[in-house]
């Protein structure tokens, strides 16, 4: 249990960094959507390690195979199964870990649960595991795209204590996949792979906060009191390796101001009920407000560095490790398509659950 | 839908600010744990209104009837309902705005969604539905506390820009309580009462951050890759009335420090691993370690405020409303124990989770 | 858990024979039906007992209050809170009872189960409970009927060996409801009448068929492969207390048959795709086909009887036991509108879950 | 969705009968459970075509992968994901079906619902999806039997006409699949036997029944009030292809008695509660009662058979059809596997469940 996001776009992942591969089943896309595998394979793309030198030097080609679901190019409405072999696995590089937890991983937590871990990679808990999320997701913001015109961008905000200077409303994916950081401020992204440059060199990792947009979303989508938009999207953040925190809108900020300063005040425009500001974030008591959605995730250091660290054996034994591998200094620059992937999957269920129970896509007004 | 909350220990909210009353159905608590109305009706005091000057002066006893799922003081293992009847209801409050959308506030996002809202007092995105939350949460606290001894504390950290000094490994709920803002930092408190006496006076409103930690939480809770305990954590706060932003451990602040500097070193302790320190906040790849959960909850100001603000008509002509009623000028002291109630529902299903799926309580190690 | 069914259309009940009350949330009925308490009550007043000699002699006035989610007279869109007080509880009925397994009731393995049970009048496992589906049932049989025209009517077609002779086609729901016992066939029904009133004067009980359509259901609900149509609908009548068979279309009988005498050759007509006959039921592989649902549910004669019966103590004494209290010596005139009640609930929810998936209410073709 | 079954040990199929392949992912099966794909290999041969020569002549191996969740033997908590590529595809066979709807199929309701079918062999509604229920039943059977030592057989009782003699309480795997028919009755096997070859021969078909126990279930288990463990089974039953009815322990001929006939006396033997009869069928009131649980599903003759037929196109026109292609006479000897395989998967639902809410994974008895 815990591996299915979502409640009428179901997407349910599978899949240890070692084994036979990773994948997931989608259950609940509508029919007749247009998917083939170049479409996904877009997406993992660009979520795969070895993009740049940034990256772990893996080397997984990760190309995703269709084994049900679409027809003759077209979703059927039946479940939708990709999978991605496994593959460059080196296995001996694990040995080390074997028997040691690494700190800030999941190897002790694993154990603690259910007494048993793969500990080769990681298992469950290694970011190979969004391979699945990112197949889905790619599928998610096809959906998106034809029903409704969504379209959903994220980027690289800040790195360690580097923030960059962007206007939400104006990100375009080609300024932001050009960096090698995935951020779209040119003296930033400078910045920001430099400060990568030098951790690597130093064996050590930095964190940062990812932005997110969704634009186009209708006013009318999530589900209160459970189920709003931005629980449900900070859910699926949250649920991201290394993620450790989520705000939308004016967010933690956004607490320093007061009522009065903080507001969107409603206007006309075009003939529809607009915000004048979006301190917001696009939702409102749960619901869309047909402004554009704006999120951050803050991501911590990768917790996979190579400077020697104190820790203890399965057998209870103090200890120092030195991790070796294949790592990525900075998670950020590859979690940008993640991060999309689950804002597609959130935002792909409430459309359906939101014309499930209303009939229309969006709004009544 | 999205009025469920939890899988095993699921909570059903119901109830409108103004109607026949306000309540919840649990489904799934185990039998033989000892309920009465008293307990449940000690966690609703410390929601209500009125329990200070700080507070909307509405005065609802919010008086809990248990209706059904407990027998001679012991629950039955059959649903659990609860109610609270809607008292001291004053619709014509509400007259000013059945015709206009309160800026920030969910007036127009539920039309948008369902063509028609409950204009009186907000509907089901009222603070009043916590009611429901509150009540649920007190049975999930009595069940952690007897099954895991499981101890659950929140405090207000911050007001607007006033931040307390806390120690989250000591905080105790007589201190908490004792305080008119739930601030135990008594020099914070009283900067904190100040400030909001000044908003209050000035029809304005502030915002801040929530503190809140479960203690007791074995290693092993938690249900990777999307049930995560910090992803359900997050969706239980963000689905929080004017919650934004959600962080746990280290959280937003911990993007700033290097890997080396953040990873928390296993030590043995008393027989058992621990980690040196807990930037992780009790969660590793989203299944707790056996340290002190700590998490963040960022609350937006009010967006009710008696200033003059501008927005439009359901018909869509622009006007300025000036909102009269009676509201907490800051939320932050009442969200204490829904933040509380949160993380107890959180914890009672990820729970019985785990003893379903492993047949343990805590952790294999 | 175990108490909601349904996935878009939800319904939770609660409540146990004797206690508070008994009652139901509807959560994701869609907003601006119009529902009043009367409707409700129509459909309660079917059910409850004491309706004529045939019946229980208790006397429940069950009525019903809505708690919220209805304003104006319309839906909103929130959850549907109803409540029926408990009345008319005669405990000391059940002190005989108390330490004492009923045969082929539920007493046994409630203490199995949980180590407790409610035993002043069966708890849970009450027919009582069927309240709370009767009431939802009818807020889901008006949306069917507004949204889609669909007709939902059951009826008793056999009691114990007497078999009544009936158009599926043809049922009208004022020539059923005319019968003490539901049943449409006078002939049928009168001898029904006596045999009832036969095993009552005898202190026994009697079993029986009911037999349950829905008309009007467009082809396209139901979501294979698992939450097939018929699987959901089985799943829903064999949830009713008392029931042990559920059949669709030819089902038991219809295995007697060769493939050529079994199949539903098509036909157009009136320029749609029609079945010639309806074997099927109005459902094939999972998913209505636009004819006649027609399925039947097999009811056990009741096991409260007023004939002395071996049983064992809770202390594990073997004895002897004779029931009092006033109960039904047949269920089945009163498990017609439960058994409406459930195809009402299934289907509101398919309906849903397939306009949600599709966009569409009904056929595609 | 509808591809997903359980709550906590949940199986979610994938695959249609043409495409890369079909499979399932189990998720929340516990940890430290040996599996091999030699374990699964075995259940899936039962439910292979091609057995003998009763049985549709398409020769697929079906040979399973185990992609993920597995390790070293055993299992890892985490999602198991297995594969069975297709073979043996001859989609030429499928031309003549393209356009034209086969009676009692779901070519029409298929397209009916999403506007697209895979029309080369049925697609999601093939018998063929049933491998991934037989592959994941094959692990909860072993869940099952090392856990609590529950046993499942399932057996042919009925085709057509032809009654066996068959005493629930002593049924044995090996006599039942030493029979072609999987009937351990060794008259009605043969006469079972010559009646499939005569209908064969004429290009007919046969439906029937089939009977299932489970031994070793301890009282408790099933969640009352919707998911009564008869409830589950029933929908189980209820979603296996030409599944047309389910009835437990007196079923359907129980109705025919009357309460005093009915009940089922208990006793103590051994030191626990037991019942003199199995009316009941190992479930009362919706909870397991520590006897063995009996069940019988009613298949329909298969709908593919090679007399000519009259259907209509997709374009609306009557016509007459005539199925070529390799299929099964008689569905039962294969459904077999399939029975225990959705038995067996709602069974180790509501164990995990059972244990979930209670703490226990039997009786508190």
């Amino acid at each position: 249990m815990g591996n299915t996001f979502g409640q009428l776009f179901r997407l349910t992942t599978f899949g240890e960094s070692h084994g036979g591969g990773v994948g997931c089943v989608i259950d609940g896309c509508p029919p007749l959507l247009e998917v083939s595998e170049a479409d996904i394979q877009a997406d993992l793309d660009r979520r795969r390690p070895g993009q740049n030198r940034l990256m772990s030097a893996r080397q997984e080609a990760d190309r995703v195979e269709i084994l049900s679901g679409v027809f003759e190019g077209k979703t059927l409405g039946s479940p939708i199964a990709l999978l991605v072999r496994n593959e460059d696995a080196r296995p001996q590089d694990y040995d080390p870990i074997r028997d040691v937890y690494r700190p800030s991983h999941g190897d002790f937590t694993q154990e603690a649960k259910y007494g048993v871990r793969n500990w080769r990679g990681g298992g469950r808990v290694s970011a190979r595991e969004t391979v699945g999320r990112v197949a889905g997701g790619a599928v998610a913001r096809k959906l998106l795209e034809k029903e409704c015109g969504v379209d959903i961008v994220g980027c690289v905000e800040r790195i360690h204590t580097i923030q960059a200077t962007l206007d939400p409303e104006v990100l375009a994916r080609s300024e932001i996949d050009a960096s090698l950081v995935r951020c779209p401020d040119p003296v930033a992204s400078t910045a920001m792979i430099a400060a990568i440059d030098a951790v690597r060199a130093d064996g050590d990792s930095l964190g940062g906060v990812i932005l997110c947009i969704a634009r186009g979303v209708p006013a009318g989508w999530g589900s209160p009191v459970f189920d709003k938009l931005e629980a449900d999207l900070g859910r699926g953040m949250l649920s991201i390796p290394a993620a450790k925190g989520f705000d939308i809108g004016s967010g933690f900020p956004g607490t320093m101001l007061k009522g009065s300063e903080h507001n969107d005040a409603f206007r006309m425009r075009e003939g529809r009920v607009r915000t004048e500001t979006n301190r917001s974030g696009g939702v409102q008591a749960g619901i869309s407000n047909g402004e554009t959605i704006v999120f951050r995730v803050a991501f911590k250091p990768t917790a996979t560095i190579r400077k020697p660290q104190r820790t203890v054996t399965r057998e209870g034994k103090e200890t120092t490790i030195e991790v070796r591998g294949r790592h990525d200094p900075c998670v950020l620059p590859r979690a940008v398509p993640i991060v999309e992937a689950m804002a597609a999957l959130t935002l792909a269920d409430h459309f359906l659950r939101h014309r499930g129970q209303t009939g229309r896509a969006g709004s009544a007004l």
